[in-house]
């Protein structure tokens, strides 16, 4: 077990470890420093398998495709995108040879994973500086564990934060949210969150709430924490643009915000309009957003979810006025359509641009931001955490390895598709591995319309992930537990979420406490081909293997057992099915109203009664599942 | 076994069926016209299966989903599509009730298959004209036949259209051509013929071909054709507006166009630049286009593939102005996002528009396109159909049921996703059951670039497909089965093809003379629940059962048999594996270069030995696979 440190120039100081490595004086083979890049080459051997990356596309096994460190805002997570929000540089090879790679390095990477050719793994840093960790360990496992070593101990939340969560972009006001919790009361579905999306502020101005839609927001909150549910307000990286309102002012007088190349402070657009940029890399400036969150926390506010901070850049009034006076040089003339498909995108192409990114600058115009890009969410999730209360719940879009420190990640913009609960399931182990723990996808699908049978068959995941919210789009139909026919097998389901919640938060706050997965591949435990192959299970903690049903119409799936487990359904305070299997492969059946889980031989996992919330569980074990 | 028709006002004569029925004096309950719309409404048991709807995504059971009958150039085939290029207006009820519906209205429907209710089927026919079949029978396959056998026999190609084909957007000249044909000479690959993409054109006019790129072509299809290979030409369904392009001066002198609401010829733009577009729903006009495909035949050319004719309109000028307009009254000031938005809108939603498609005329201006969109594309094939030589192969983009008798379909713009290998699959038992035989999709993904796992595990389904079509998009990795490292597996896995075309052409020819289905959903022939929800495998004809692999970084799969079957994998000539399996489910290991298939107990399937081409194929069965 050894961790070697590589530095190649005079890397961007990033804090993603903790931990004091000393550069070793050569580098390895494997590493090429090119003129204007770091390439990093590795055979690949035909067993190999690649773990790792995080926030990714692709299989449990990375191999095979290309992917991106950029953290990006992209709301159309289709098989062939190479980024998404996060960027996790860190991966570890399986097979003839075990190791794993960290490349610490705040700009943009390219992984082609056995991509272009089959037998090889090439990176490209697009940069010159930067520093790569190659850890050796007996094990995966062993690999992972001081890899989280080296960069520090995981984020983990309260308890509340384990409980059911319901959200949608937007309720906007006081009558929807009462709607909501009227809804879960009224169909007697336990519920101890309820979010605030962007529609909740004055005009999406950062720490402001629209007196209109809420007029005693404060008393607004306390009422709904009597009753056991909190209110997670959004708060979006972006300042709007507006003479007299205070953080912009401040901002502004302080010299807290991005400039841009001519030493002006940066403005792009995202949903206030015009805004600008808190330099969350400056100590004091994001020091002075984080103290901003105690204007809610005065109010009683308990957690936050923070968005937007890839930075999503809509456009740039600069660049669209561009696209504008290229609109206007057309003569009235009968178009090709290549002429055509460049007018429009002059406009399409607009939104996260690197052409904004390059211009928009860091430590008082020093750093370009496409140079640090990754770090962005990183710094503003590590300035509010550390002006928050201890014990406040966090999360973010965007995230580098370092952000896992100070807050979870949710899995952003998903659809309402059923590869994307397959997604779901792919990306947990991948991100425990990068160090976030508390961590799930929008439950029921992001984008798009849901149907009953897809919402209530991710619940069936989701009931196992920390994070555990269902979240839903404007303009799409309404996917609360209680909005479909027949709630009280939503209710069954979210039910055995609170039987397992002392469960879950022993389990996060050890995997946070020893640098362990709460979600390990099979691959991970077992050796033979099927499990390190295995692609739709996942192995929770020590005691249990999950494989939810990801597909429709269908009344059960295949399951492997890599040996002989006892196979459990829940449902509602009942556990409707035990049964002992074979190790092999099985097919199982599961209602919509049940939750399929199977405990390892000789593990017991403890269950507690249902609550309405986290608050009143009584987390006395009722019942033990025995494998 | 019995037909029932309604008649519903006075519906436009789509010649989709080829059987007189006589029309019910009154019509059936679940019937409501409304007064703009004719609904359908039919509960749902929870265990009534929805088979059909031809070209579409969701499973093989349609149940859960929305689903659109409006011909789409849609490029990006994600699960929430509901329209694709096809109309295809059957669909198979199965379970407490047994029944088949067929809905001959040429406009656009909107069926809701238990999404919005999970117990109800309900149907929005989008005008009052409507010709709505009700077919009753014992068992899913007679209800099929009954309306197979109303909607007339389907197209077979010639058995050279069996043979593997290359495909790409584009090989442009003669020397690109050459290489193609010279990369599979030089693997010893086979290959029986090469497409003209766009690009062979001058200018994208039709019936022209660039003669720069081909000096002679009449010469190098000939030359080309001596080594049996068949050179495919695309013809799409604009014709460019020029003077002096005898297609287009035609066309205009003898009113073949349709016209625009002010009853000049209507334009839009495609890839020529601006069109017109011929009225293939006027016989005379169908028959004047479908000669023009005669100056090819001439030149040597069998085969040819239409494509465009949904129709796809990329922008008309009168709404490209309207845009450059909208634009141009822009007057500096700071945009909020949703102004910017909608400035982003106007030009990403000029194509395939409405207003568009409800400016164009067919028949003089006497029927708006947007109520008869759905036959264009089958028209065109129509008018095609009548004028090439009897064996020509054929086959198109958009359709609508009644274009199966004249061509085959491929289903379009597809991607190199793992999981479009399996919505190849499931689409193909639907396709089937609509009357199109002759079908495939683009192996290996249209748009992306494609892994060469991907593309030989796609390969290993497409051996089954009567249309095997090896395409790819302008700007992707090139994806021939001689690009990637060892050929030599892809050789193996295609050579298989050439073993089985006998029995597939036996067997395709039989479905079109019989009305049988070639690819079969395992409900149709076996009542147990495993079967019945299968969705990842196909009964093909009597004798076969194909499970192919579909994920990335696997080397085998889990397969149910519903019964005994005899497992075989095939690698060029070989049979590398044989192995009698027991009914349930089991894991098969699948190399790269071998092809699994299931024979069926007491069932044989015939091989003969692979070849170069279909033309020197020699059909003498050499080995037999019994089951």
């Amino acid at each position: 077990m050894s961790i070697k440190k590589y530095t190649i120039g005079t890397p961007f100081v990033t804090d993603a470890t903790v931990k004091e490595v000393k550069a070793e004086n050569s580098i390895r083979e494997y590493i090429s420093v090119k003129e204007n890049t770091i390439e990093l080459t590795f055979p690949l051997s035909p067993d190999d398998i690649i773990y790792g990356l995080g926030e990714q596309l692709g299989g449990i096994n990375k191999r095979g495709r290309k992917y991106r460190s950029f953290c990006s805002d992209d709301p159309c997570h289709t098989e062939d995108k190479e980024a998404l929000y996060g960027a996790h540089n860190f991966f570890v090879l399986s097979g003839k040879d075990n190791f794993g790679i960290f490349i610490d390095f705040p700009g943009e990477i390219h992984w082609d994973m056995g991509f272009s050719k089959e037998d090889e793994i090439s990176i490209v840093i697009t940069g010159t500086d930067a520093d790569i960790y190659e850890i050796s360990g007996e094990s995966e496992m062993e690999i992972v564990k001081e890899f989280r070593d080296l960069i520090g101990k995981s984020y983990l939340p309260p308890m509340w934060a384990f409980g059911y969560q319901q959200s949608r972009w937007s309720y906007p006001n006081k009558e929807q949210i009462d709607r909501i919790v009227k809804g879960y009361e009224d169909a007697d579905i336990p519920l101890d969150t309820v979010y605030l999306d962007i529609d909740y502020m004055d005009n999406f101005k950062d720490f402001t709430v629209n007196e209109e839609a809420f007029p005693d927001f404060k008393e607004y909150v306390a009422t709904l924490k009597k009753k056991g549910i909190r209110l997670i307000p959004i708060i979006d990286a972006g300042v709007k643009c507006e003479d007299g309102y205070d953080v912009y002012d401040e901002g502004v007088e302080n010299n807290h915000f991005c400039k841009d190349r001519n030493g002006d402070d940066f403005k792009a657009a995202v949903w206030p309009g015009i805004c600008c940029f808190p330099d969350y890399l400056k100590p004091e400036s994001r020091k002075w957003f984080g103290d901003k969150f105690l204007t809610l926390t005065e109010k009683g506010i308990e957690g936050f979810w923070i968005d937007m901070n890839e930075p999503a850049l809509f456009f740039s009034m600069e660049r669209f006025k561009k696209a504008v006076d290229y609109v206007k040089k057309y003569n009235g003339e009968d178009l090709n359509c290549w002429d055509f498909f460049s007018y429009r995108d002059q406009f399409s192409n607009l939104s996260n641009n690197n052409e904004d990114y390059k211009n928009m600058h860091h430590l008082d115009g020093k750093v370009s931001h496409y140079d640090v890009h990754n770090l962005y969410g990183y710094m503003m999730m590590r300035g509010v955490s550390e002006s928050l209360p201890k014990d406040s719940l966090l999360f973010s879009r965007a995230s580098y390895i370092g952000s896992h420190r100070y807050g979870g990640i949710w899995t952003g913009d998903n659809t309402s598709w059923w590869s994307h609960i397959l997604l779901n399931l792919r990306m947990l182990p991948s991100l425990n591995m990068c160090g976030f723990i508390y961590t799930g996808a929008d439950c029921g699908g992001f984008n798009g319309n849901a149907s009953r049978e897809l919402v209530i068959r991710w619940m069936q995941l989701s009931v196992f992930t920390p994070l555990f919210r269902n979240h839903s789009a404007i303009g799409t139909r309404d996917q609360e537990a209680f909005a479909f026919s027949d709630s009280d097998e939503f209710k069954r389901v979210i039910q055995v979420r609170y039987r397992l919640i002392p469960y879950l938060y022993d389990l996060a706050k050890k995997c946070c406490d020893n640098n362990e997965l709460m979600f390990k591949p099979l691959g991970f435990e077992y050796k033979d081909k099927l499990s390190k192959e295995c692609d739709d299970q996942l192995l929770l903690g020590e005691e249990i293997m999950i494989a939810p049903i990801y597909e429709q119409n269908k009344s059960g799936r295949t399951v492997y057992l890599p040996e002989e487990m006892t196979f459990y359904k829940l449902s509602g305070n009942k556990v409707t099915h035990k049964e002992k299997l074979s190790q092999g492969i099985h097919y199982v059946d599961v209602a919509l109203d049940e939750v399929p889980l199977f405990v390892r031989k000789g593990k017991t996992v403890p269950l507690c009664a249902p609550a309405k919330n986290v608050d009143s569980l009584d987390k006395t074990v009722t019942e033990y599942l025995e494998g």
